[in-house]
């Protein structure tokens, strides 16, 4: 079963990340789509569960796909997740797909639209879709008419989905809007997701969340729904952090994991790596998602349902706390071995010389830079 | 305009209410319905826009019903929503619709069904549902089967609803569930009424939030999806605080009246006030409604529309906070003049002698109660 | 090192206790203060770590105090902390010490001197102090003149305390209070303690922060300003839940404990079993704090200096997760049969019978009792 | 009164802001220090209330201190406080001055001892300083250890303020640290501010709070220990969001101008205008800060009193409504015009021609930067 976990490393968080304050450049920063994929085939041969790459455009944009699609099979990957981007042109301002202006709403949807082409070209099957759309102040536009808009949009992209792809759309309460996101909260995703149509699922990300939100809840529901898209996994203590998926609060992780039981849908990890080392980031995150869910599998069921049956409130939570006790570092080690990656992928990675070689090879860092200066 | 808004105000909000650390008796605390109604008359006496009073059940129950009912219409008052207890019974403890032992769901729905029968008997158009189901520690029950529970027991009380009844679903995130709520969030509610059917709507109650969930834009939402049923009115600065509405933030309530406009759906008050002078908080939350809802009305739609269309970000917000500067105590003031009630309801009620005679007339206080006791 | 652990758990933890919703009454409740140390022994026998049993008043008030003590060390066990109620009383519903009237204050301080005295006599070495002051409105009441007040108050009990007790004063943002509680934050705590003297410390409950607040970074504050006095262990995932500690994140606690070190102060645990079993959730409670303790003695403190000095970002957290990802149940289990305790306290509760023989012997267990009643 | 209030107007509001998703360049920006200067000059000529301007180094590094200062008198401001720069260089990847190597510190502390040197050169009197410093894994580094180095720091640059100088600590939960912020909270401020001496204060931004924080009872503690240094206003509904003071709720704004009375501590802007015109942005934050003051005096302060000390809790708490639901805006109007300023300052900026002037003399916009890229 363990083995069964396939997960999405994604080719930006190879690249340099910050906050607004500082993006700190890192020695090694892969300086093209071809090297961030290779970052994520070191990943995958270090822990034989990361085999998709999930891409970001335009930031993999090259001249030719066709080349790009045959780096990544050659290197023992696939296409993950195509992720387009409408928050990063002067034009996306007050919006890309909700903005009151049709032409930037038109440049929006021709983007989303040629994202649907090059998913095309490279064998991916999902546009991931998170729209930074929304507003910083009251009044500052009509929110209902926002809504119409962004469903108008995505009617017209899902329409020229090919039946293999579907849309995954992502919800995130602030940031960068500041007052009201248009896609804010789970249940707005959906209500987009259930005009669209059958192939439009949602995407849940675990630092998209208001403090509190019990998100193994809302996988629950959206699961039930048959409209649960797949993770963006990270983990967070205050805003949207973008923290190591399960360095927070492991157990809660493991509990997401509970909720999945062994129908899994697209796991894709979607951090921001400011102050450490990069590679070594993702190779941690994927174990510690293969930890969280081998302890998953180590629940025992039917003693869980007899306690659920019988109002025995602490007899089933302690079959989780059981679980959740196991130190699963050996299984999971072994379970990588079996599938042709190493028995402790981070320190495989601290010995292989990787990091160092990509330093020497990729040549000199970026200099800082930042979202607020003067 | 400003004639429209018509109020429900709870009879629950009469009575004694307080914390699990304590409840602080009231001296002139209404013995029974009867003298609840006359509180809610008093209030619509000072206030000209309080003529419905919003029921509990049991604990509004009387031997005789047609007999309360003449009571609230010679008062003045019209019955506002029904509103079921599930809560407070010892076979609750782990749930009522929810329950996994359906023998105790069985009990939860005959309530229910009682309560639309009271609600015929006493000319009411809705039930008002909150659930108090709920799971305290991960893995206490199966969170899906809880939910498809719910749904079960619901669709036997809305297969029941005469045709004038309809019914209105609460949600909030936790309070007495700590752990997972099973009607958490505005979506979770959405989800039940579309699967009820077209009676069905969701209620929002201004304290049932995560903190920063934006609450105007899910009114919005739901006013745009047909399933805005209403609102419990009160306000927060931290959890379900239950405190005086638009005292914590008065310019949110404002902003949530711009969004509605003039349809205004069933509004109703729903507080604890566990330290302030019952009536007297009842009739400045009446007040403070007002005083919201006229400032909404002056805000220059025209202007606002053509702001957001160019883009204008603060043109557009400047539009709201110029009506929401507006001083409309003295309009307000006329207007209540002009239906009969008080220019200044507090000091009114404070000069009436209301509030003394009805300790004089109706007794001792009872003793402090609590939630915590060893 | 494991054995040095010692645990007071609450005499009030072994009574009923729920919501302003609710509270459930449970089968075996103690009766009176002794039965409520008979729990805590059984605790402390299957745990061998729970050794003293922290007493409420006047909820634990009996007519003799040395029968009491007697009972408590027949037990064997001690007295704990011994915590003051200045919440229960009508005279209090605006505050005790920090209430505008000074005869309510003067009430307030009596009390608190009769526990210092009720601690003399029971050899207890603690003021376990919280207060529910605070108040609901802006403008309600002078947050400046309701400081010096609570100063001028504790002052006076200081100054009465004899050398062998330390006076603990707890924080808590919100509820009872719902705008400004007078010592909201371990900050106001920390300031009253300076002014008052050496003996006093901050005590921290787990539940008494708002969302976000890092508990790890504050008890190392408090530490390294020697105004550390103790814990209050519970886990919350909303606002002041009381739930179980390390139910919702067992890596919180974990890393409270790597803190520490091998100092720790006055562990108490402060729960409210609402809907568990209460004498299994004490038992659970305890091995939780174990399991969390065992773990950060795990900690490879050198190799985590190595790893900081360096700037090793990732080789310094990875410390922190192998510790964690241990396995301490049979370690655990070998150092409690070591002490006199079970292998596996929770089953050798359920094996015990003990659960069942107090349901019996204590009689029938009280109608549901609510802070919320109209 | 009103004439009283003066506002320090950020060099650095002036300039180009964003989030890490993306900087939105504007149109008009100024392009060096003077232009900057010019901006403050345009809102304190509008205003009438805003002389002063906060600086930034080395944002606002020029080689010309003297030509600065001069710039700025012939503008008619003054040099509000100098603000170092701690977090743009590769160096304070981990930290400024509680880094972990001793080299980076003392970097750090050769910047802070600079910039007291310019505040003495531009007649400044107050330092004011934020800290990004902190940690974004548990483990990553020794909280205890962080903070003596930041204090060792501290009172190295505190040794060296001329007597006319004073050191502002500012406080922040998180960001763009995501685990421990080393001066995270208020209490952590005023523990640095009181090892530092007495001309050492703590500095409130309004932003910089976990959810629910009471601002004004930090600020009733803060005023009361004499250690209220200022306030970085501006506004917030989730994280740091850093929109227009008292856009999300004015009541609060209102209620800190309330607890400071005629006492005015040095009050200076901070926000980010990332969507919304700027100069306009900061004029209306101008405004804002006016009309609360304002209402703020027309608080009855001896009804407050009465009622206060009456315990009569909505009478006090009605006594801040009625003062805040004044229109103030024509009082504020003439007290502007009395100054020298505009009655409605946002429409004479619109009508002046500056924005349209600045846009033409200072040339293109610079391209979208961003945070986060591959």
């Amino acid at each position: 079963m363990l083995a069964r976990l396939e997960i999405e490393t994604p080719s930006w968080g190879y690249g340099d990340s910050g906050t607004r304050f500082a993006t700190f450049p890192q020695a090694g920063r892969p300086r093209n789509a071809f090297e961030r994929v290779d970052d994520a085939a070191e990943v995958h041969r270090l822990t034989a569960a990361a085999p998709a790459v999930a891409l970001h455009f335009p930031w993999d944009q090259v001249d030719d796909l066709a080349a790009l699609r045959a780096h990544i099979e050659a290197r023992g990957l696939r296409v993950g997740a195509v992720n387009p981007n409408l928050f990063q042109e002067l034009d996306y301002k007050l919006g890309s797909v909700a903005n009151p202006d049709p032409v930037v709403r038109g440049r929006a949807v021709a983007h989303l639209l040629e994202c649907v082409e090059i998913a095309t070209a490279l064998g991916s099957t999902a546009q991931s879709l998170w729209l930074a759309d929304g507003t910083n102040y009251a009044g500052q536009d009509d929110l209902r008419a926002r809504r119409e808009r962004v469903l108008e949009c995505l009617a017209e992209v899902y329409a020229a989905l090919p039946p293999e792809q579907e849309l995954l759309l992502e919800y995130k309460p602030f940031e960068p809007a500041f007052y009201a996101t248009d896609v804010a909260d789970w249940g707005s995703a959906l209500l987009f997701c259930q005009k669209l149509g059958e192939r439009a699922a949602v995407l849940v990300d675990f630092g998209h969340h208001l403090q509190g939100a019990n998100i193994e809840q809302i996988v629950a529901i959206l699961a039930a729904e048959g409209r649960l898209g797949g993770f963006h996994f990270n983990n967070r203590k205050y805003a949207d952090d973008d923290l190591i998926v399960g360095s927070v609060n492991p157990f809660e992780l493991f509990s997401v994991f509970v909720e999945l039981g062994t129908e899994l849908p697209r796991l894709t990890i979607d951090q921001a790596h400011n102050v450490e080392a990069k590679v070594e980031a993702m190779t941690l995150s994927v174990v510690n998602v293969q930890d969280a869910y081998a302890k998953a599998l180590l629940v025992d069921r039917d003693a869980l349902a007899a306690a659920q049956a019988e109002g025995d409130v602490l007899g089933a939570h302690e079959q989780l706390l059981e679980a959740f006790r196991c130190d699963v570092r050996e299984l999971c080690g072994r379970a990588r071995v079996a599938a042709g990656g190493a028995a402790d992928p981070v320190a495989a990675l601290r010995e292989s010389g990787y990091v160092e070689r990509i330093a020497r090879e990729r040549g000199e860092a970026a200099p800082v830079s930042a979202g607020w200066n003067a």
